[in-house]
C-alpha cells in the first residue's frame, strides 16, 4: 500500500473507506523505463561517418558564434580553436576529443531517493511540458498561465504514475514578475512534489538561484557532490550560443548540474529543409555546445538534445508528427550513441489547438519514435498543445496515461516457461476458451497493459453514462487527482527555509514583467 | 494532371476554375509502399527458435480440428498428417515444408493496371476497414450500416490517395439479403473505382461468385492466370478451421486467386494470456492454415495474418494500441520473414466509441507499428471504430490522411549532395535563416509530408473559422469528397454485364437474412 493510501486508509474504516480507496487516484510512481527492446537504426554507418564529417566541416569552415561572451571566446582559444571576433573556428576532431568527459550516465537526485533517476544508457526518463505561456482546460478555455496553474501541473505531474520527473516550467506563470517567478516555480517543485526537477536558465543569477536553493533543500554539502537538477540549455540555431543560456550553462557545469544541451528547430527555417542537412547541422551543434560544457568542467554531466520539428511551407507553421521531424530523431539517436552520451528529444508534441485526434495522432506518432530512437531523457512528454504554446490539463493526464504503453513496450517479449504458456494451449486445445484456463488465473492481472483513463465500456453503457469523449474523461481526471492530491511530507526546517529564501530574494529587486 | 482534374479543367476556364481546382480533392492514388526504412526485430533468433520448436510441438502433439471438411481431411492424411476424427496432428516439419510453395511475392490486378499492388518484400499495401456492421458519422450517429453507406465508403477509397486498396466488406450492408450482399458490394467495387478488391468468404458459393464477376470484369482467361482478388480467410482460435472459411479458401486457391490466412485473436481469451503463447498459438494456426491452401493448390498466393488484440481483464472488452498487441505483431512479422511469406497484421485499430483523442492514439500506436514490424497488407488501415463494430466516415478520411505519415517515414533518409544541403548551410551560416535560401526555394515543395485534413493555421484564424475539432474538418472533407466524386470509366459492355450477373445472381433465391 501507498503511502497516501495509508493516510487515506488511516482516515476512516469499513465500506466508506474502501470505495473511497477504489474510486482513489495512486500515487504511485513508476521506476524509470529500461528498455529491453532494440533501438530503431535508420542510417547506416557510412551515412553516420557522412554526415559526422560534413558536421566536422561546418565546425571548422563555418564556425559557431558565442555571443557577448568573453570568457567562452576565451576557453575555446585556449583549447585549440581559431576564434575571429565572436565566430569560433573548432578544427576537426577537436569537439569529438573534448566531448569524450562527458559521462554516459549520470544519476539526477530526488528528495525521495525512490525517485532518483539514472539517464542515459538504454533508460527512458519522462517529464512534462516546459515552457507554455498559456494553459487550456474544458472549463476555463485558453488563457495566460499564472502560478496557480504551475501549481496544479506540478500535482498533476506528482500524482501522474508514468511520469518520473516534475519538469521545470511546466507553464510560464505570467502573473509573477519574469525576475521573480523561477523562485516561486522552484518551490512549487521542490514542496508540491518529490520528484526529480529542472532549474531556471532565463539568467545567470537565477541559475545561481536554483542551485542555492537546493542546497537549502538537499544540504549544500550533498548538491556539492551529486546531481540534483537537470536544466535546458537552448541552442539558437542556426550554430549560435548566447550569452544567457551560456550563462546557465556555466553555472551549472560548474555546480556539477546537469544541462540539456539542445537545438530547437523548426526544418527548414533554423535548419536546411531537409533531413540529412538538419541532422549535420544539430551534429555540428550538440558537438560544439557539448565540448563547451566540458571546457567548463571536464565530467560535467550533459544530455545531448534535439527538439525538431517540420514546417507547413505554405503557412509557415511548424508541424509534428511529421516523418521527417522522426527520420531526424532517429539519427540523432544514432549520434548520441556512437558518443556514449545520454540523449534528449521527442515529446507529446501536436500542433492542434483542442486535445482531440489531430492531438493525439501527431502525440503518439512523436512518443512511439522517442521510445525506439532511443530517447534517454524525454521532455514534454506529456501536456504539450498547439505547438507548445499552450499546456493542457486535460491533455497532461491523456498523455500521462499514454507513456504506459512506452512502458509496456519497452518491457520486451518474456521467454521464460510461465511466458511461454504451453501449459495453457494443452489445457485449453482446439476450440476452447482461455478465460478461465489456469495460466490465465495465475497471470491476467499483469499480462496486459490497461489504460486508467481510456473508455472500454460497452457502447450501451457507454451512451447511459454521456457518450462521453476523451475530453472529457481527461476533464473529470484531472478534477479528481487535484481533489485527491496529498503534499508529500518535507522536514519543516527546510520548508521553511525555502520560504524565507524566495521572500528574501524577491525582496531584494523591484518586479519586472519584461 | 490526373484524369479528373483534366475533366474539371475542361468544364470551365479563367479564375473560377482555377480556384474550384485548389479547392478540389485530388483524384491522385499513391503507389504502394516500397520501404526503404529496416524492420524492427524484437526477438532474437534463439527465441524465433523455441516459439518455433513449440509451435511444432502444438501442431503434432495437440493438433488442430477441420470441421465438417472430409475433403481436408483426406488432402492431410495423403500428406502425411495423422488424422484422428476431425483432429489433424501434423508431424513435426510438415507444415513449414508444405508452405515453401507459397510464393514469396505476388501481383494483385486492378482493372486499372497502374493501381496493381505487389504484395510481399519490403512493400506495404493499404486497404480500408472491413466488416462493421455499423456506420456513423456526426450528422446521423451510430446506425445500421446500408448497402448506401458501403458505395460511399467505396468512393471514399477510391479518392483517398494514400490508400491502395478498395478492401472488402468496409461495411454490412445489413438492408440487403446475407445471400445476396456479397454481389452488391463486389459490384459497388468493381463499378465506383478502379483500385483492387476483396472477394466474398462468408460461403463457398459466394466465392465462386466472386470469381465468375472477376470473370466479367477482367476476362475469363486473365483470371485464370493472374491474381485479381486477395481474400481473408479467418481461422476460428484456437486451432480450429471451419468449413465455411475453409471452402472460400479452396475455391481461391484452386483459382489461384490470394488468400489472407489469418486468426483472430483477442488474447487472454482465445489464446494464452501471455505474448510468447500467444505467438506460438499464431504461429501453429498460420502454418497448418497456409500449408493447407498449399495442399489445395500448390503456389497459390497466401497472406500470412495476424489479427490480434489484448484484453480488458476486468470488463472482457478487446484492448487496442496496446504494448502487448504490438509485441505479438512484431514477432509474427518476423516469422512471415523467416518463411519468405507475405504479412498481413496491424490496422487502424481502436476500442473507442468516437473519432476523438482515444481512437487517435489508439491507431497511431498500431499504424506505427504495423509498419515497423514489416506488414505488407494491411487491412483496416483506415475509418476502424469501437473494436471494428462501427465504419466512421469521419475517421475514414482521418485515418486515410495519417496513412501519408507512413509513406513518409518509409522513404527513409535521402544521402544525395542535394539531401546533405551543405550549401544551404554554408550560404546561411550563423544566426541566418534558411526560408529564403537557395537550396530551401529548390527543395521546399516536397521536402516535408503535409496533412491535407489537419489543421495548421494560426489561433486566431482557427478561432474566426469557429474552432473545429478534427471530427468537424473531417466531416467536411467527406462532405468534399463525395460532393467531387466522379466514377472511372468503364467498358459499357463489362458494366452491363455485371448488372445484369448480379440481377440473375439475386433471382436465382430468396432472399435470406440469417
Amino acid at each position: 500500500m501507498s503511502e497516501a493510501a495509508a493516510r487515506r486508509r488511516g482516515r476512516g474504516g469499513g465500506g466508506a473507506a474502501r470505495r473511497a480507496e477504489r474510486s482513489a487516484v495512486s500515487f504511485e510512481t513508476a521506476k524509470y523505463i529500461e528498455r529491453n527492446i532494440p533501438n530503431f537504426e535508420i542510417l547506416n554507418e557510412e551515412a553516420l561517418d557522412i554526415i559526422e564529417a560534413n558536421a566536422e566541416t561546418v565546425l571548422e569552415e563555418i564556425g559557431v558564434n558565442f555571443i557577448n561572451n568573453p570568457g567562452a571566446l576565451a576557453r575555446w582559444k585556449e583549447a585549440g580553436a581559431d576564434v575571429r571576433g565572436e565566430r569560433v573556428h573548432i578544427p576537426r576532431g577537436l569537439a569529438r576529443e573534448l566531448i569524450k568527459t562527458a559521462p554516459s550516465t549520470f544519476t539526477q537526485h530526488a528528495r525521495n531517493p525512490a525517485r532518483n533517476v539514472v539517464v542515459g544508457g538504454r533508460n527512458l526518463v519522462l517529464a512534462p511540458v516546459y515552457g507554455p505561456p498559456f494553459v487550456r482546460d474544458v472549463d476555463g478555455g485558453r488563457r495566460y498561465a499564472t502560478m496557480e496553474d504551475f501549481r496544479k501541473f506540478v500535482k498533476l505531474g506528482y500524482m501522474s504514475k508514468w511520469l518520473h520527473h516534475s519538469g521545470g516550467t511546466v507553464c510560464e506563470p505570467t502573473d509573477v514578475a519574469v525576475n521573480k517567478r523561477h523562485l516561486d516555480m522552484l518551490h512549487a517543485h521542490m514542496t508540491l512534489s518529490d520528484k526529480p526537477f529542472m532549474g531556471s536558465v532565463t539568467e545567470k543569477s537565477r541559475a545561481q538561484d536554483s542551485v542555492d536553493m537546493c542546497g537549502l533543500l538537499f544540504g549544500e554539502d550533498f548538491v556539492r557532490n551529486n546531481t540534483v537538477m537537470t536544466s535546458l540549455i537552448n541552442i539558437n540555431s542556426p550554430l549560435t550560443f548566447d550569452d544567457v543560456m551560456m550563462g546557465a550553462l556555466e553555472v551549472y557545469a560548474e555546480n556539477n548540474q546537469a544541462s540539456i544541451i539542445s537545438p530547437f528547430i523548426v526544418g527548414g527555417a533554423m535548419a536546411p529543409v531537409s533531413v540529412a542537412g538538419t541532422l549535420t547541422q544539430v551534429l555540428a551543434e550538440c558537438l560544439a555546445g557539448i565540448a563547451y560544457s566540458q571546457l567548463v568542467r571536464p565530467g560535467a554531466p550533459i544530455i545531448m538534445g534535439a527538439m525538431v520539428t517540420s514546417i507547413d511551407m505554405n503557412s509557415g507553421a511548424p508541424t509534428f508528427g511529421t516523418p521527417e521531424a522522426s527520420h531526424i530523431t532517429y539519427g540523432v539517436g544514432q549520434f548520441a550513441r556512437r558518443y556514449g552520451l545520454p540523449f534528449r528529444s521527442a515529446g507529446a508534441f501536436c500542433g492542434s489547438k483542442l486535445p482531440d485526434a489531430q492531438a493525439a495522432y501527431e502525440t503518439a506518432n512523436s512518443l512511439n519514435m522517442g521510445l525506439l530512437s532511443g530517447v534517454n531523457f524525454m521532455l514534454h512528454a506529456c501536456g504539450w498543445l498547439e505547438g507548445g504554446l499552450v499546456a493542457s490539463f486535460e491533455k497532461f493526464v491523456m498523455d500521462a496515461d499514454q507513456l504506459g504503453v512506452l512502458h509496456g513496450l519497452a518491457r520486451g517479449v518474456e521467454m521464460d516457461e510461465n511466458a511461454l504458456g504451453m501449459d495453457a494451449i494443452r489445457e485449453v486445445g482446439p476450440g476452447g476458451h482461455y478465460l478461465g484456463c489456469a495460466h490465465t488465473q495465475r497471470n491476467f492481472k499483469n499480462a496486459f497493459w490497461k489504460s486508467d483513463l481510456l473508455d472500454y465500456k460497452p457502447f450501451e453503457t457507454w451512451a447511459d453514462e454521456g457518450a462521453r469523449d476523451t475530453q472529457e474523461l481527461a476533464r473529470l481526471r484531472v478534477e479528481t487527482m487535484l481533489a485527491q492530491y496529498q503534499q508529500p511530507a518535507l522536514d519543516p526546517a527546510i520548508s521553511e527555509a525555502l520560504d524565507q529564501f524566495v521572500t528574501e530574494r524577491k525582496a531584494r529587486e523591484a518586479d519586472s514583467f519584461i
